[in-house]
């Protein structure tokens, strides 16, 4: 793994670009990230490009011994692009411009845009594809952030026809397939399909869906163009992209299949923020972040990537800007996030950003050095996570104990219909990862194609659309299973199945859903120490009930190794059942101290102390660390060899 | 009383519709609903009908020996005539397009649209308006469903202007009943008014006032022209059409007088999870419903409606797709509701639907059926309903005891200047109704011109528009008589009477309002076991105190039998209020237990619980019940001989 | 000082205008303020002007002694002056029409509109300028009411763009000053530059500032044309405005000093219901208002205004119609608000309005008078007033204690960037003003650029921007000093001073702030009976701690007579750090009773009580007082002889 930073060379008088790159190298950084918000700085007028600078910039890092990941300038057209183009900005759900002042101002089916970020990632890439200092390309910047995935502009209604034209064939297929007939919503041509936003009430479940794999699929055809156009100038380099925290706006399983490596952007603070955590958490956890935000996308983007090829493009490295409330990290936190990436297998983590920027929106964003040019706390951990890192050297392979399956589509399922407040299929993605992690156990996140047999135990805690594959992969499984609600009760245009839900899971399970509640918080049946909350299935079949309420409601059912989990997967009753099936898995669980984590790797075995107190190290984690202290500080780790 | 279902023959395969006939009347079904979204089947293309299908829909369901009700499908106009004029449909109060891509993509105010709207309903009832098959008439559907009856359209505003013109006669009429001079806001002319949306700050009460009047004026208009064409076509038919819960977008005294029977749609789960219930509340009701809302519906519309005839044209059958939570209601349920709505005066008892759809906006709302075509929890219910309202026969005249008075102006003037937060009409006079039954007597809901005389109390708790006709009749009315505030506190032009509130009150009570306050939550007077809150209205006159708090604050004024309740009539200030004057009025009053509920008509004495728990019915209910049981599991009634 | 009232004649009959001036007269008024609606009465169509109503009235109001305070009626521009030109109106953030039918409808920016203003404008000065009854001038109304500043119009951008050029000259000297390189945000010239809404995420804070800026500008400009025609037609008279409560659209400094006397309208109850306080609090002085609420905007304008030449323009009488809830004020609170503002130095209390208008938006705000023409309750209090301001006449010069430096580019910066939620540096000041004032303090809130040396203790509680002359100041200054976190934090185009914070401010204390925090609520250092909260900076230099948490964590820092607030201003940190100083500074502080409120002019000390119970005066006030008592009933006031 290499720890590299962000750095933005335009930002700062060009004498003192040899000091930085001095001191990179000096704290142990051997990648820098550079020029994915250049644009007006690389061309100022429409043609007349100004390499003079860059050129100089990336002499310096390559000479200095950094390696480049140099980003396509796409997120941030400048004004005289857009004025040349007005309808290249997206407009909102409401109808409202997004336009020029920030970033990400452009709809991704606008045709004339396209062409022009074709362009500059031409010229960029025909510039520094070949040069030695250039180790990979990064794809324009957070595709989706600030929402900009889903725009309803003219251009987007017109890329959707299209699209919709290519999926369905002929319109009565569409009419048919989203069950138009219901309120007279019948289209004669692809032509008269609208958007689904301002429509008198809510728009069919079905056009949401079909526009949200469309915008989704917006994204993808935008990155493959810049994808097709690096490989041409930059053959051999790595293509990578960096996504975001509880971010769902496009496919990431479609976007990773066209990179090589796919990174991430962790704010642990920031997220636990501004996410849908409880009161409760964001105090007890402001300083270090709820302990499984971090390596849950870490386990979701390794399950995305190629090859699991994946790395940290942002790291946190102090306050941040953009959260409601903007803590500093507790000391030692930086460090510790940086080896929990390695231990869940990273390649790269690249601090965000080298020197806090004294102006412009994130000018209360923390980096490696403070405004001034002198160092920030931040920079001590990462020296001290560079030797760490290099003294433990390649990790292993990661050892396979669960799966969680999770698929893009199913998030947008659960918000276009929650059918109860605040229920979402990522969340219960969440939620199940961290009951899994609580028990010390090393989580994949995977899709619902990938290849199961590795697991003891698979849970699939709420999977709308279920493929054929994966019911097929399911009946010949022999671990453990468990299925949450709404698995497998949609088909692929957003209709129940004619079987009911689970739909193809009837396969493996013999279960059929015949009705189902959403409860309002407080409304439960209660169990022995746990509770039906949010959600109930009533079902039919002969699997056995197994955890059954006080008066009577069923929990969860099961029938020998798969489990039907009936009520939604939270709290004490998902840790009930995981326990269970973990215990029948014969998986090696650990009841985990409040805050500490544990992730295992054919070398080590790390241990992380995200509790604001000193935590002794469960027994079941025998012998001397190799660094660390079997009594962890807080925002303290421990790594031993793996048992 | 009959029982029907709704049905969606287009929505299913021809081959299925006799099994579903069949099935719907062997539970004891009488009436079918029909054909109220099937525009853009009816006519796939601008004047292309196809009736086949329709016409064999309507035969299979009469000789199944159903009496259809068949629904004018212009809440659901097809793509390709909004294509043909864009601007029929609706903008939002912040000048946003309600576009299609749902239902109810109209403005009433467009000519265009109404054209077409009367000659789609001409071409059915041309077409059904003689077949034997129909007994009935139902205009569009829910109008002003996801609050359509406001456009801010240009249509809106031209029809406005001529609205205005015609109501004023003069501009200098309409300045000075509104008093524009206030801020400057004269016009010269009535082509000068704008609609009251989208002003720097609030507009005029009286322009908004005028603004409501007008909408509502609009959908009595666009069902007149429909009510005329459906009375030429098929003549001696019963006309209705379904009204909503807690809805006050336009005014239902004026569309029931050209209507035979007024319909509403009763949804007691969604209701209460929607409405103003308290959290509390909406846990403790959460699978029966609050036990006065459906009730209400029943008393508030059956008071609306020309001799009394009033139906409930769909009726929850289990969890519902639209509430923010939606539990599946008690066992028993579905058939307490319609044995309630017979108790109150139904002519029929509509379910909606009959089987759940699997498609597009409502797959959640549970039917009759399952999606799978079989029998869901409701069909059950909806047999045994069927018996026993057969073995009941007719239930006679409804027992005259109380009445509450309403006006939709009033929830109207209270929503434009609330002058305390969340201070509403229809909820003083839900809560009035409320508790009046809670004492277990029969309460109707009756217009200011309504005949008071055959009733023992009259409780007018909130209406600021006090017409003649209704101080005279209370100047010879002989019962108790109970006015709330607000109360005679407007003129028909939305200003402050020139002799203060209670304006034309003052002839039967000798009290004026010379000043009032609106208190936060928690700001209280306190009483012996009662308060003053959120309100209270400072009088001079001759009236005693007959509740006065701790501090001297004074709750309630009487002389003889007329009160004037000086706060908001709300909680235990109400509850004492309210017996006083039911005590002084002779009326026969109990003290319910928890959920319990009692309606009497000549025939019979209904107890309905509705709590989740068992309960004894009091002693002053003597006697064993024709049907049920003199303890009342969870969900389940007893009907008595009358007394 | 003077009582007066605001009076609308064209709003009653002609032969009631002698009854009220009379009724005016006895009350003990001397002023009556008119006009500032009536455009469409003295222009009801274009040019054709009538006089006579208004002449009439003036001659009236002058005949009974009156001295007229005439506003010109620019505030409600008439329909047919928007209809000859539409675009005068503004548009909101969002981009929607804030259109007529209220009031302000009119864009700062647009030209025609201000030809329009200036016209009526001179129509009026010409007409009033030399008539003896006119006694001075009021501009407009309550610039900014209903958020009225900031407009988002073509007309808007479009002189933003020709203000920018003033100010920055080149393009280059922009980007730069912005740093627009950040995200490619670069113009190539300012008909580029957009406004800072509708970007698809945030705009950079340098951009929102300037247009803060520029919108406060085009008041000034807009305000400054008015005051130009006054002063040729109307010379020797006084100009003023009435500014509103805790309202930072514009900057009031700059507007003042084009003025002889700066008005403000008072309505605590309002403003207690509407602005931060605490539920406890809104409850706890629901009928009286905050104690500090009036005080503060006494100091806060006394200090904005020349030669603190300063009066309320709009006292509230009674409950308003604008608030949340509406309650009365307890018996008493209208005169004492009006000798309160007296204490402060009030050259005239006008009440808002002689009589409650029955029509209109208004209808539920009380006046003086009860619509129907008797007098409400405040007349009386009025009258007593009257009385006591006679009796004491002239209150000589404040006793200057403490100083707290507010600036109106505080706000804007904390609004535009708060970095923490909710944390905003004019609520900063209020809380530093309100410590200091709990200690029987009289406070000055002043300007950066204000003459410090009459004070011996000086409060910066949150000012970014520290201009050099209070650098300057502070480096000779002698008396204690308190600097509050963010002061010095942001150069004059918002970015963070090469220096870091505070800036400037490093000349006179030792301190450099290199990394801050925002905390969200229960996020905590304890102390000992006080808490780091919401905020914490973290410093270098050579300043000793003084008040250190439990942890270790330092929220004071001192050198001698300087302190260095670290954490948010605020609750009992902000209390101790506060008397800390106040005790150094040898000021006679009194630790006052809850409610109580003490100010002190050369000839007098008053004490106010805003609580709900009895209160005795601390011992530390002695002697008998010249009115009241020394224990004081709620709502009751004392004046003592100065000591």
């Amino acid at each position: 793994m290499h720890l590299g930073v962000c750095y933005y060379p335009e930002h700062w008088p060009q004498e003192r670009w040899k000091t930085d790159a001095r001191m990179m190298r000096e704290a142990g950084l051997a990648r820098v990230r550079i020029g994915e918000f250049a644009w007006s700085r690389i061309e100022s007028e429409p043609g007349r490009y100004d390499w003079q600078w860059l050129d100089d910039a990336v002499d310096v890092l390559h000479e200095a011994g950094l390696g480049i990941i140099m980003g396509t300038p796409t997120a941030t057209p400048p004004k005289w692009l857009v004025d040349s183009m007005p309808d290249m900005v997206a407009l909102d759900r409401q109808g409202r411009l997004r336009g020029f002042g920030s970033r990400r101002h452009y709809c991704f089916s606008h045709a004339g845009y396209r062409e022009q970020a074709a362009r500059i990632t031409r010229a960029v890439a025909e510039r520094y594809g070949e040069h030695p200092g250039i180790v990979s390309w990064q794809t324009d910047n957070e595709y989706g952030c600030h929402d900009t995935v889903q725009s309803f502009s003219p251009a987007a209604r017109d890329a959707f026809r299209l699209w919709l034209n290519e999926r369905y064939g002929d319109i009565t297929a569409l009419n048919e397939a989203w069950g138009n007939v219901f309120w007279s919503m019948e289209y004669r041509g692809f032509d008269e399909v609208e958007l689904p936003n301002l429509t008198a009430t809510e728009a069919n479940p079905a056009h949401w869906l079909a526009f949200r794999r469309f915008s989704s699929d917006q994204v993808i055809a935008f990155n493959q163009m810049q994808v097709e156009i690096l490989r041409e100038f930059s053959p051999g380099r790595d293509i990578t992209h960096n996504a975001m925290g509880f971010y769902t706006g496009y496919d990431h399983h479609d976007l990773a299949s066209d990179l090589d490596v796919l990174g991430w952007d962790s704010y642990p603070l920031g997220f636990l923020e501004m996410f849908r955590f409880s009161d409760q958490e964001k105090l007890h956890f402001a300083r270090q972040g709820q302990p499984d935000i971090a390596a849950f996308h870490h386990d979701l983007y390794r399950g995305c990537a190629k090859d699991e090829r994946w790395s940290v493009l942002e790291q946190q490295p102090g306050p941040v800007n953009w959260a409601r409330h903007n803590p500093a990290p507790l000391d030692g936190m930086v460090a510790l996030w940086t080896l929990e990436a390695m231990a869940h297998g990273a390649e790269l983590v690249s601090y965000f950003r080298w020197r806090q920027a004294p102006f412009a929106q994130e000018q209360m964003h923390a980096g490696l050095l403070r405004p001034d040019g002198e160092p920030a706390p931040a920079l001590g951990e990462a020296q001290h996570a560079a030797d760490i890192v290099a003294q433990l050297g390649n990790v292993g392979q990661p050892v396979r104990q669960a799966a969680v399956v999770f698929s893009y589509d199913s998030e947008w399922i659960t918000q276009i219909q929650p059918q109860g407040e605040g229920l979402s299929a990522l969340w219960a993605v969440f939620d199940s990862y961290r009951a899994l992690r609580k028990l010390g156990l090393n989580v994949d996140i995977v899709p619902p194609h990938a290849d199961i047999s590795p697991y003891a135990l698979v849970v699939i805690p709420c999977l709308p659309i279920v493929p054929e594959t994966l019911a097929a992969s399911l009946e010949s499984f022999e671990g453990q299973v468990i299925v949450g609600p709404r698995t497998g009760s949609r088909t692929i245009d957003f209709r129940i199945p004619d079987e009911l839900p689970p739909g193809p899971l009837q396969s493996t399970m013999p279960v059929k859903v015949t009705r189902s509640e959403s409860l309002r918080p407080g409304l439960e049946h209660a169990g022995d120490g746990w509770a039906i909350a949010r959600w109930l299935d009533h079902v039919e079949g002969t699997m056995e009930a197994e955890l059954v309420a006080k008066d009577g409601a069923v929990a969860s059912w099961r029938a020998g190794s798969r489990r039907y989990l009936a009520t939604w997967p939270l709290g004490a009753v998902l840790d009930e059942v995981t326990s269970r099936a973990v215990s029948e898995a014969e998986l090696r669980a650990i009841e985990l101290p409040d805050g500490l984590r544990v992730r295992r790797t054919a070398k080590y075995t790390f241990v992380f102390n995200y509790s604001s107190h000193k935590v002794a190290i469960p027994e079941a984690i025998a012998g001397a660390p190799i660094t660390g202290l079997r009594e962890l500080a807080p925002a303290r780790y421990a790594v031993f060899a793996a048992d």
